[in-house]
Protein backbone atom coordinates (compact mmCIF):
# COMPACT_ATOMS: atom_id res chain seq x y z
CA UNK A 1 0.00 0.00 0.00
CA UNK A 2 1.38 3.47 -0.97
CA UNK A 3 0.49 4.93 2.11
CA UNK A 4 2.49 2.45 3.86
CA UNK A 5 5.35 3.98 2.63
CA UNK A 6 7.08 6.72 5.34
CA UNK A 7 5.91 9.79 4.38
CA UNK A 8 9.33 11.08 3.42
CA UNK A 9 9.29 8.44 1.27
CA UNK A 10 6.05 8.43 -0.24
CA UNK A 11 6.90 12.75 -1.06
CA UNK A 12 10.21 11.31 -2.80
CA UNK A 13 7.97 8.99 -5.22
CA UNK A 14 5.91 11.72 -5.11
CA UNK A 15 8.39 14.10 -6.70
CA UNK A 16 9.48 11.77 -9.36
CA UNK A 17 9.03 11.23 -12.36
CA UNK A 18 7.33 8.13 -12.04
CA UNK A 19 3.36 8.42 -13.37
CA UNK A 20 1.86 7.30 -9.94
CA UNK A 21 1.76 8.56 -7.22
CA UNK A 22 0.41 11.23 -9.05
CA UNK A 23 -1.99 14.49 -8.22
CA UNK A 24 -5.25 12.40 -7.64
CA UNK A 25 -3.38 9.98 -5.40
CA UNK A 26 -1.85 12.48 -3.37
CA UNK A 27 -5.35 14.15 -3.73
CA UNK A 28 -6.94 11.12 -2.00
CA UNK A 29 -3.94 11.69 0.68
CA UNK A 30 -4.67 15.14 1.60
CA UNK A 31 -8.44 13.98 1.91
CA UNK A 32 -7.53 11.58 4.11
CA UNK A 33 -5.28 14.31 6.30
CA UNK A 34 -8.90 16.59 6.30
CA UNK A 35 -10.77 13.21 7.68
CA UNK A 36 -8.17 12.69 10.50
CA UNK A 37 -8.30 16.08 11.77
CA UNK A 38 -11.82 15.75 11.76
CA UNK A 39 -11.52 12.38 13.85
CA UNK A 40 -8.79 14.50 16.19
CA UNK A 41 -12.03 17.06 16.71
CA UNK A 42 -13.73 14.13 17.57
CA UNK A 43 -11.26 12.95 19.97
CA UNK A 44 -11.02 16.22 21.84
CA UNK A 45 -15.11 15.93 22.32
CA UNK A 46 -16.43 12.84 23.19
CA UNK A 47 -15.89 12.04 27.30
CA UNK A 48 -16.00 15.94 27.62
CA UNK A 49 -18.84 17.02 30.92
CA UNK A 50 -19.84 19.90 28.33
CA UNK A 51 -20.64 17.62 25.20
CA UNK A 52 -22.24 15.13 26.96
CA UNK A 53 -25.33 16.07 25.04
CA UNK A 54 -23.75 15.93 21.48
CA UNK A 55 -21.50 12.51 22.73
CA UNK A 56 -23.60 10.03 20.43
CA UNK A 57 -23.26 12.23 17.08
CA UNK A 58 -19.33 12.80 17.78
CA UNK A 59 -19.18 9.35 18.31
CA UNK A 60 -21.09 8.47 14.72
CA UNK A 61 -19.18 11.23 12.96
CA UNK A 62 -15.77 9.85 14.37
CA UNK A 63 -16.69 6.40 13.25
CA UNK A 64 -17.63 7.87 9.85
CA UNK A 65 -14.79 10.15 9.58
CA UNK A 66 -12.59 6.84 10.43
CA UNK A 67 -14.15 4.98 7.72
CA UNK A 68 -13.77 7.86 4.89
CA UNK A 69 -10.30 8.81 5.83
CA UNK A 70 -9.65 4.79 5.54
CA UNK A 71 -11.23 4.73 1.99
CA UNK A 72 -9.39 7.60 1.16
CA UNK A 73 -6.00 5.49 1.85
CA UNK A 74 -7.09 2.63 -0.47
CA UNK A 75 -8.22 5.45 -3.16
CA UNK A 76 -5.04 6.47 -2.87
CA UNK A 77 -3.67 2.90 -4.33
CA UNK A 78 -6.71 2.17 -6.66
CA UNK A 79 -5.43 5.66 -8.31
CA UNK A 80 -2.04 4.01 -8.72
CA UNK A 81 -4.11 0.95 -10.25
CA UNK A 82 -6.12 2.83 -12.58
CA UNK A 83 -3.21 4.72 -14.36
CA UNK A 84 -1.98 1.21 -15.54
CA UNK A 85 -4.28 -0.10 -18.19
CA UNK A 86 -4.13 3.47 -19.21
CA UNK A 87 -0.44 3.42 -19.86
CA UNK A 88 -0.57 0.14 -21.45
CA UNK A 89 -3.02 1.35 -23.93
CA UNK A 90 -0.77 4.06 -24.59
CA UNK A 91 1.70 1.09 -25.34
CA UNK A 92 -0.62 -0.06 -28.01
CA UNK A 93 0.08 -0.77 -31.76
CA UNK A 94 -1.52 1.42 -34.09
CA UNK A 95 0.02 0.72 -37.51
CA UNK A 96 -3.55 -0.83 -39.36
CA UNK A 97 -6.61 0.13 -39.03
CA UNK A 98 -7.79 -3.24 -37.08
CA UNK A 99 -5.22 -2.08 -34.54
CA UNK A 100 -6.02 1.71 -34.31
CA UNK A 101 -10.09 0.22 -33.35
CA UNK A 102 -8.55 -1.81 -30.76
CA UNK A 103 -6.58 0.71 -29.41
CA UNK A 104 -9.07 2.90 -29.32
CA UNK A 105 -11.71 0.45 -27.72
CA UNK A 106 -8.98 -0.05 -25.24
CA UNK A 107 -8.21 3.66 -24.85
CA UNK A 108 -11.61 4.35 -24.19
CA UNK A 109 -12.54 2.27 -21.29
CA UNK A 110 -9.12 2.95 -19.56
CA UNK A 111 -9.91 6.48 -19.28
CA UNK A 112 -13.17 5.33 -17.99
CA UNK A 113 -11.72 3.51 -15.44
CA UNK A 114 -9.28 6.41 -14.62
CA UNK A 115 -11.72 9.06 -14.62
CA UNK A 116 -14.11 6.83 -11.82
CA UNK A 117 -11.48 6.54 -9.51
CA UNK A 118 -11.08 10.32 -9.09
CA UNK A 119 -14.56 10.45 -9.00
CA UNK A 120 -15.28 8.33 -6.30
CA UNK A 121 -12.17 10.54 -3.97
CA UNK A 122 -14.83 13.44 -4.63
CA UNK A 123 -17.56 11.85 -3.20
CA UNK A 124 -15.58 10.19 -0.39
CA UNK A 125 -14.10 13.86 0.34
CA UNK A 126 -17.77 15.31 0.03
CA UNK A 127 -19.31 13.27 2.72
CA UNK A 128 -16.31 14.12 4.55
CA UNK A 129 -17.29 17.78 4.82
CA UNK A 130 -20.58 17.36 6.27
CA UNK A 131 -18.86 15.59 9.20
CA UNK A 132 -16.29 18.14 9.84
CA UNK A 133 -19.73 20.68 9.47
CA UNK A 134 -20.87 18.78 12.35
CA UNK A 135 -17.72 19.08 14.34
CA UNK A 136 -17.60 22.97 13.68
CA UNK A 137 -21.31 23.21 14.98
CA UNK A 138 -21.05 20.82 18.04
CA UNK A 139 -18.07 19.86 18.52
CA UNK A 140 -15.33 21.27 20.69
CA UNK A 141 -14.82 25.00 20.31
CA UNK A 142 -11.09 24.58 21.51
CA UNK A 143 -10.36 22.26 18.47
CA UNK A 144 -12.01 24.59 15.72
CA UNK A 145 -9.23 25.81 14.32
CA UNK A 146 -8.41 22.18 13.40
CA UNK A 147 -12.34 22.09 11.63
CA UNK A 148 -11.08 24.88 9.39
CA UNK A 149 -7.95 22.95 8.33
CA UNK A 150 -9.79 19.74 7.75
CA UNK A 151 -11.97 21.76 5.22
CA UNK A 152 -9.51 23.23 4.19
CA UNK A 153 -7.65 20.30 3.20
CA UNK A 154 -10.51 18.61 2.13
CA UNK A 155 -11.39 21.53 -0.78
CA UNK A 156 -8.31 21.11 -1.71
CA UNK A 157 -8.29 16.97 -2.27
CA UNK A 158 -11.79 17.75 -3.88
CA UNK A 159 -10.76 20.22 -6.58
CA UNK A 160 -7.68 18.41 -7.03
CA UNK A 161 -9.36 15.15 -7.39
CA UNK A 162 -11.50 16.94 -10.20
CA UNK A 163 -8.72 17.93 -12.18
CA UNK A 164 -7.82 14.16 -12.45
CA UNK A 165 -11.09 13.42 -14.04
CA UNK A 166 -11.14 16.14 -16.33
CA UNK A 167 -7.60 14.87 -18.20
CA UNK A 168 -9.24 11.73 -18.91
CA UNK A 169 -12.79 12.71 -19.91
CA UNK A 170 -11.43 14.87 -22.22
CA UNK A 171 -9.38 12.48 -23.86
CA UNK A 172 -12.94 10.04 -24.44
CA UNK A 173 -14.18 9.79 -27.32
CA UNK A 174 -17.81 9.15 -26.37
CA UNK A 175 -18.54 12.83 -25.94
CA UNK A 176 -22.02 11.61 -24.04
CA UNK A 177 -20.27 10.02 -20.91
CA UNK A 178 -17.26 12.77 -20.98
CA UNK A 179 -20.17 15.16 -20.34
CA UNK A 180 -21.79 13.15 -17.77
CA UNK A 181 -18.88 12.66 -16.11
CA UNK A 182 -17.76 16.58 -16.32
CA UNK A 183 -21.05 18.08 -15.02
CA UNK A 184 -21.34 15.37 -12.17
CA UNK A 185 -17.74 16.50 -10.92
CA UNK A 186 -18.63 20.12 -11.55
CA UNK A 187 -21.61 19.54 -9.51
CA UNK A 188 -19.37 18.27 -6.53
CA UNK A 189 -17.06 21.38 -6.67
CA UNK A 190 -20.37 23.84 -6.37
CA UNK A 191 -21.50 21.60 -3.76
CA UNK A 192 -18.23 21.80 -1.70
CA UNK A 193 -17.24 25.25 -2.43
CA UNK A 194 -20.43 26.32 -0.66
CA UNK A 195 -19.68 23.53 2.17
CA UNK A 196 -16.52 24.80 2.26
CA UNK A 197 -16.91 29.19 2.30
CA UNK A 198 -20.06 27.96 4.83
CA UNK A 199 -17.65 25.85 7.12
CA UNK A 200 -14.43 27.97 7.07
CA UNK A 201 -16.27 31.41 7.38
CA UNK A 202 -17.20 30.72 10.63
CA UNK A 203 -14.43 29.05 11.81
CA UNK A 204 -12.82 32.06 10.95
CA UNK A 205 -15.08 34.44 12.53
CA UNK A 206 -14.57 32.73 16.01
CA UNK A 207 -10.76 31.78 16.27
CA UNK A 208 -9.36 35.24 14.67
CA UNK B 1 11.12 13.09 12.60
CA UNK B 2 7.02 12.86 12.62
CA UNK B 3 6.63 12.08 8.52
CA UNK B 4 9.38 9.38 9.55
CA UNK B 5 6.54 7.79 10.03
CA UNK B 6 4.39 5.37 7.76
CA UNK B 7 1.71 8.11 6.32
CA UNK B 8 -1.25 5.19 7.39
CA UNK B 9 0.68 6.09 11.03
CA UNK B 10 1.08 9.58 10.73
CA UNK B 11 -2.59 9.68 10.13
CA UNK B 12 -2.83 7.56 13.04
CA UNK B 13 -1.79 10.50 15.19
CA UNK B 14 -3.54 13.02 14.02
CA UNK B 15 -6.91 11.16 14.42
CA UNK B 16 -5.80 10.99 17.84
CA UNK B 17 -6.50 13.28 20.63
CA UNK B 18 -2.76 14.19 21.60
CA UNK B 19 -1.73 17.51 20.98
CA UNK B 20 0.37 16.93 18.10
CA UNK B 21 0.81 16.55 15.33
CA UNK B 22 -2.23 18.90 14.75
CA UNK B 23 -3.74 21.04 11.96
CA UNK B 24 0.10 23.65 12.12
CA UNK B 25 2.06 20.36 11.46
CA UNK B 26 -0.58 18.80 8.68
CA UNK B 27 -0.55 22.15 6.90
CA UNK B 28 3.36 22.00 6.37
CA UNK B 29 3.53 18.10 5.63
CA UNK B 30 0.53 19.33 2.65
CA UNK B 31 2.87 22.12 1.96
CA UNK B 32 5.22 19.55 1.42
CA UNK B 33 2.98 17.41 -0.52
CA UNK B 34 2.37 20.30 -2.95
CA UNK B 35 5.70 21.41 -3.57
CA UNK B 36 6.71 17.56 -4.03
CA UNK B 37 4.22 17.85 -7.38
CA UNK B 38 6.09 21.04 -8.29
CA UNK B 39 8.89 18.72 -8.09
CA UNK B 40 7.36 15.90 -10.32
CA UNK B 41 6.41 18.14 -13.00
CA UNK B 42 9.76 19.59 -12.83
CA UNK B 43 11.14 16.37 -13.10
CA UNK B 44 8.82 15.40 -16.36
CA UNK B 45 10.24 18.50 -18.11
CA UNK B 46 13.99 18.13 -17.98
CA UNK B 47 15.89 16.54 -20.58
CA UNK B 48 12.91 16.88 -23.00
CA UNK B 49 13.97 18.09 -26.08
CA UNK B 50 10.89 20.59 -26.26
CA UNK B 51 11.68 22.09 -23.09
CA UNK B 52 15.47 22.51 -24.21
CA UNK B 53 15.41 26.39 -23.70
CA UNK B 54 13.58 26.19 -20.52
CA UNK B 55 16.27 23.42 -19.21
CA UNK B 56 18.15 25.40 -16.83
CA UNK B 57 15.65 27.51 -15.46
CA UNK B 58 13.13 23.94 -14.75
CA UNK B 59 15.87 22.73 -12.59
CA UNK B 60 16.77 25.60 -10.67
CA UNK B 61 13.17 25.67 -10.00
CA UNK B 62 13.31 21.45 -9.16
CA UNK B 63 16.56 22.51 -6.29
CA UNK B 64 14.71 25.50 -4.89
CA UNK B 65 11.53 22.86 -4.44
CA UNK B 66 13.60 20.25 -3.03
CA UNK B 67 14.54 23.11 -0.23
CA UNK B 68 11.57 23.90 0.30
CA UNK B 69 9.43 20.54 0.64
CA UNK B 70 12.74 19.64 2.79
CA UNK B 71 11.68 22.54 5.22
CA UNK B 72 8.18 21.81 4.87
CA UNK B 73 9.19 18.22 6.54
CA UNK B 74 10.99 20.16 9.23
CA UNK B 75 8.86 22.43 9.87
CA UNK B 76 5.94 19.81 10.98
CA UNK B 77 8.33 18.84 13.55
CA UNK B 78 8.96 22.25 14.65
CA UNK B 79 5.38 22.60 14.76
CA UNK B 80 5.24 20.14 17.51
CA UNK B 81 8.44 21.59 19.58
CA UNK B 82 6.84 24.93 19.45
CA UNK B 83 3.72 23.14 21.42
CA UNK B 84 5.49 21.87 23.73
CA UNK B 85 6.41 25.25 26.37
CA UNK B 86 2.80 26.66 25.35
CA UNK B 87 1.72 23.16 27.05
CA UNK B 88 3.93 23.39 30.19
CA UNK B 89 3.17 27.06 30.57
CA UNK B 90 -0.80 26.13 30.67
CA UNK B 91 0.12 24.24 33.43
CA UNK B 92 1.97 26.71 35.36
CA UNK B 93 0.58 27.75 38.88
CA UNK B 94 -1.22 30.53 39.38
CA UNK B 95 -2.17 30.94 42.79
CA UNK B 96 -0.11 34.28 43.78
CA UNK B 97 -0.26 37.27 42.03
CA UNK B 98 4.03 36.52 41.72
CA UNK B 99 2.98 32.81 40.21
CA UNK B 100 0.45 34.92 37.85
CA UNK B 101 2.69 37.36 36.54
CA UNK B 102 5.80 34.75 36.18
CA UNK B 103 3.40 32.51 34.29
CA UNK B 104 1.93 35.31 32.09
CA UNK B 105 5.54 36.16 31.10
CA UNK B 106 6.04 32.72 30.04
CA UNK B 107 3.42 32.17 28.35
CA UNK B 108 3.34 35.13 25.94
CA UNK B 109 6.83 34.16 24.87
CA UNK B 110 5.12 30.93 24.31
CA UNK B 111 2.36 31.99 22.26
CA UNK B 112 4.60 34.07 20.56
CA UNK B 113 6.97 30.72 19.56
CA UNK B 114 4.21 29.43 18.48
CA UNK B 115 3.03 31.36 16.62
CA UNK B 116 6.35 32.16 14.58
CA UNK B 117 6.42 28.35 13.34
CA UNK B 118 3.11 28.56 11.31
CA UNK B 119 4.65 32.20 9.90
CA UNK B 120 7.40 30.41 8.68
CA UNK B 121 5.47 27.17 6.82
CA UNK B 122 3.15 30.17 5.35
CA UNK B 123 6.43 31.73 3.98
CA UNK B 124 7.73 28.80 2.29
CA UNK B 125 4.83 27.27 1.17
CA UNK B 126 4.03 30.88 -0.59
CA UNK B 127 7.68 30.63 -2.21
CA UNK B 128 6.60 27.20 -3.30
CA UNK B 129 3.55 29.05 -5.44
CA UNK B 130 6.16 31.58 -7.37
CA UNK B 131 7.64 28.59 -8.39
CA UNK B 132 4.71 26.18 -8.99
CA UNK B 133 3.47 29.11 -11.16
CA UNK B 134 6.87 29.57 -13.51
CA UNK B 135 6.32 25.34 -13.81
CA UNK B 136 2.94 26.17 -15.01
CA UNK B 137 3.92 28.28 -17.25
CA UNK B 138 7.31 26.85 -18.67
CA UNK B 139 7.39 23.05 -17.64
CA UNK B 140 5.90 20.30 -19.51
CA UNK B 141 2.03 20.40 -20.40
CA UNK B 142 1.31 16.19 -20.21
CA UNK B 143 1.95 17.93 -16.32
CA UNK B 144 -0.36 20.96 -16.21
CA UNK B 145 -2.97 19.05 -13.63
CA UNK B 146 -0.52 18.29 -11.63
CA UNK B 147 0.43 22.32 -11.59
CA UNK B 148 -3.27 22.64 -10.49
CA UNK B 149 -2.98 20.18 -7.73
CA UNK B 150 -0.06 21.61 -6.38
CA UNK B 151 -1.15 25.03 -5.84
CA UNK B 152 -4.53 23.86 -4.49
CA UNK B 153 -2.45 22.16 -2.41
CA UNK B 154 -0.38 24.64 -1.13
CA UNK B 155 -3.20 27.04 -0.70
CA UNK B 156 -4.70 25.15 1.49
CA UNK B 157 -1.46 24.63 3.89
CA UNK B 158 -0.83 28.50 3.48
CA UNK B 159 -4.63 29.05 5.03
CA UNK B 160 -4.40 26.42 7.56
CA UNK B 161 -1.33 27.68 8.81
CA UNK B 162 -2.56 30.74 9.20
CA UNK B 163 -5.28 29.48 11.57
CA UNK B 164 -2.67 28.65 13.77
CA UNK B 165 -0.87 31.72 13.77
CA UNK B 166 -4.19 33.34 14.66
CA UNK B 167 -5.21 30.76 17.57
CA UNK B 168 -1.95 31.67 19.38
CA UNK B 169 -2.36 35.70 18.71
CA UNK B 170 -5.59 36.38 19.79
CA UNK B 171 -4.45 34.97 23.58
CA UNK B 172 -1.48 37.36 22.94
CA UNK B 173 -1.18 40.05 25.62
CA UNK B 174 0.82 42.58 23.91
CA UNK B 175 -1.82 43.28 21.23
CA UNK B 176 0.78 45.29 19.45
CA UNK B 177 2.69 42.15 18.10
CA UNK B 178 -0.39 40.40 17.76
CA UNK B 179 -1.45 42.50 15.11
CA UNK B 180 1.45 42.80 13.54
CA UNK B 181 1.64 39.17 12.99
CA UNK B 182 -1.91 39.61 12.08
CA UNK B 183 -1.26 41.47 9.71
CA UNK B 184 1.60 39.80 8.49
CA UNK B 185 -0.22 36.30 7.92
CA UNK B 186 -3.23 38.75 6.26
CA UNK B 187 -0.78 39.50 4.00
CA UNK B 188 0.26 36.49 3.09
CA UNK B 189 -2.82 35.24 2.75
CA UNK B 190 -3.91 37.66 -0.13
CA UNK B 191 -0.80 37.43 -1.72
CA UNK B 192 -1.60 33.29 -1.81
CA UNK B 193 -5.09 33.38 -2.82
CA UNK B 194 -4.35 36.17 -5.76
CA UNK B 195 -1.38 33.88 -7.16
CA UNK B 196 -3.82 30.40 -6.61
CA UNK B 197 -6.60 32.44 -8.59
CA UNK B 198 -4.23 33.17 -11.63
CA UNK B 199 -2.38 29.83 -11.75
CA UNK B 200 -5.35 27.46 -11.11
CA UNK B 201 -7.86 29.37 -13.60
CA UNK B 202 -4.80 28.77 -16.32
CA UNK B 203 -4.06 25.02 -15.47
CA UNK B 204 -8.21 24.79 -15.67
CA UNK B 205 -8.44 26.81 -19.48
CA UNK B 206 -5.80 23.99 -20.44
CA UNK B 207 -7.00 20.74 -18.63
CA UNK B 208 -11.18 21.16 -18.83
Amino acid sequence: MMLEMKTTKFLEELSSKAPVPGGGGASAAVGAFGAALGMMVANLTVGKKKYAAVEEEILAAREELERLRDRLVTLTDRDAQAFEPLSRAYGLPKNTEEEKAAREKIMESALYEASVVPMEIMETVLSSMDLLETLGEKGSRLALSDVGVGILFAQAALEGASLNVFINTRLMKDRSQAEELNARADRMIAEGREKKERIYSQVLQSVK
